[in-house]
């Protein structure tokens, strides 16, 4: 296959930003990205953005708001969605667009604009990424999806809220280091305990913030990402794996078979182990899922992903550093941008250019991890740094 | 650029479809074409879903209600949009995943359901489509943009609305013959100039229908397809081009600049001239739009295109037949189905198997022309038959 390399990225402040609509939120990332790439945007071939909800965005063709504020045209462009994976669905699309070669230069882009109407509504939206037959009409939304969740993982494994507490901790002891992150603050397992009950056993702050944001990558063919940046981020491989909708069609709970699925491909492809991560960000909507994660990416074994959190193993000097840029639990999780902030944390980490605290000291390869809905779409990306 | 065919097609019935949901549209149609081709959903290595709107479907990733319900899991799906040229989008994402290399057999889905709601909640839904700051909100949806455009060509041209009521009649025409049109019954210029008028100049009969509907075709890599298929049809020419959402930021109403660089894209990469094309499906979303289209993609000279239906020409035996399935307009516009729909319909002419009286006999190179919104969005794939 050909090589696709990341020559720019772009990130913009995750949080309740008031000062900017969905166009303005692209617009400042896909700013900061070309800057980062030194290249003007008449030079991009085509645009592939990634926005989850219609109903976030006012609009049936979201990219078409944004694209028109950039003044991209006649070039191609469109949309993709993987609900809270269309990010990195949307790195994948890129990704092909130039290993087909149809495009050299491609600029993939996130966004999200969620908070201008009430978290109970914007809930209520994200439910739709349920089963809007069987299941989300009887009252079901995420957090009550990943509480059936949780709680199987504990029934099975022991796995304890205090292990749960520990996820968030962490994210929000990395996120208070990243000045894009929503929230900057640390937190104590007592007060993430202490914390009301959103779905028992999940409570507040084992739940990952509704934020706006968006974040942009460029990427380029293997002849011009040499020409365009010194060192190329190199997308070493790729997976997308898929479940069922509805939670009650699935035989077991404790893992996604996505995950599962997306993560064997992206190591064939990379032809690594999951020993050969030396940094990893997973979608840690709540914090069960980034337990999950740990397990279903080879991190631990089955059934020890508690256990992992517990003993400090994905701290930075851990056996597998994981969401030291705060995780969607910290960072926020603008869903449509996320995937693709997910890609820059990456370049970034392997660039040496994450923020004192956070930087894991020579990285050369890093894992992205990114779960759309329960599990119905999941993206795994590997990258690699070659000097 | 590796190639890629058609190795199989599948169309269900377009209509007020109350005996099926979305699932159930798009099983039927999956369930066609896999048996078209004679390929078990089994060898299928991923899927690309074309629907435009969460509202339509309920949900914030239909195309997961869609996979779930066809069983394909754990493989790679997710969903693209461009609108009205979702089901285009789709075609060409499949063809990038083939052709990049990561995968040999991707099924191409396109489906909407969109009768569920009354026609001006629709209206209202795909009035979003346009610019959801700066038109939508003052009142502005898709016959008022389109009636906008079509004042602007009889101004400019002098083209009457006669010779829009003669593109509905030729469309009724041929719809009247396909099985699997939504409206299959004759109408006359005078019964398309008494209709209500919707808004003016566009009347009743200048407006598509809002329909239920799916289409599906299975496409190949180079070296499958010729294993799967005696006679693959191959994607010998695609574009992709856009335009600003809002039509305020327009230097010229009379043309969609989308169409024009996505056929120049398409001519180029096919290498062929509008003259070689045998038979073409455009998008005529209103009776203007078809007008405009046989302009934009050279079928006729700038301003000709009310004079080319008033001669006959896009009539089968004519210069360049045009919509012999019934187009948009009697066909119905299930609006991510319509891309694939095109595919199928274009595959059918080129294999010869299209109904009696609309089949172009000996056809080898098709065209397919499909518009998201009023041109953000704009589609067109070139076909070719080459035994």
């Amino acid at each position: 296959m050909n090589r696709v390399g990341i020559v720019g990225v772009g990130q913009g402040k995750f949080g309740r930003r008031a000062d900017a609509c969905l166009r303005e939120l692209a617009f400042e990332t896909v700013r900061d990205c070309l800057e980062d790439a030194r290249v003007p945007l008449e030079e991009v071939d085509s645009m592939v953005v990634g926005v989850a909800s219609d109903e976030f965005a006012f609009s049936i063709q979201p990219s078409a708001q944004i694209v028109d504020y950039l003044g991209f045209h006649p070039k191609p462009s469109f949309r993709v969605e993987g609900a809270c994976a269309s990010g990195s669905v949307a790195l994948r699309t890129g990704w092909m667009a130039i290993a087909s070669g149809l495009a050299d230069l491609v600029l993939v882009l996130g966004a999200e604009k969620m908070t201008e109407i009430s978290t109970p509504t914007a809930t209520e939206i994200m439910g739709k990424g349920g089963d809007s037959i069987w299941e989300y009409p009887f009252g079901l939304t995420f957090p009550g999806y990943y509480a059936l969740i949780a709680r199987a993982h504990m029934a099975k494994y022991g796995t304890t809220e205090e292990q749960l507490a520990r996820v968030a901790v962490k994210n929000h002891h990395y996120g208070a280091m990243n000045p894009w992150a929503h929230l900057q603050k640390e937190i104590t397992v007592d007060e993430v305990l202490g914390s009301f009950v959103v779905a028992d056993p999940l409570k507040l702050y084992d739940c990952c913030l509704i934020s706006d944001g968006a974040a942009a990558v460029l990427l380029a063919s293997e002849e011009l990402a040499g020409e365009v940046a010194e060192n190329p981020i190199w997308i070493a491989g790729m997976g997308l794996g898929t479940d069922t909708l509805a939670l009650t069609g699935r035989g077991e709970l404790t893992t996604l078979a996505g995950t599962v699925h997306a993560a064997k491909q992206a190591y064939g492809i990379a032809e690594i182990t999951p020993r050969d991560v030396d940094v990893a960000v997973v979608h840690d909507c709540f914090t069960i899922a980034e337990i999950i994660a740990y397990e279903d990416l080879g991190f631990c074994d089955r059934g020890e992903g508690g256990r992992l959190i517990q003993e400090g193993k994905t701290y930075l000097g851990g056996d597998i550093p994981v969401n030291l840029d705060g995780g969607l639990k910290s960072k926020g999780h603008p869903v449509g941008a996320t995937g693709v902030s997910m890609a820059v944390e990456i370049t970034k980490q392997l660039r040496g250019e994450a923020e004192p605290g956070r930087q894991v000291q020579g990285a050369k390869i890093g894992l992205s991890h990114n779960v759309g809905g329960s599990g119905q779409h999941v993206a795994v990306h590997i990258y690699r740094r070659e000097d």
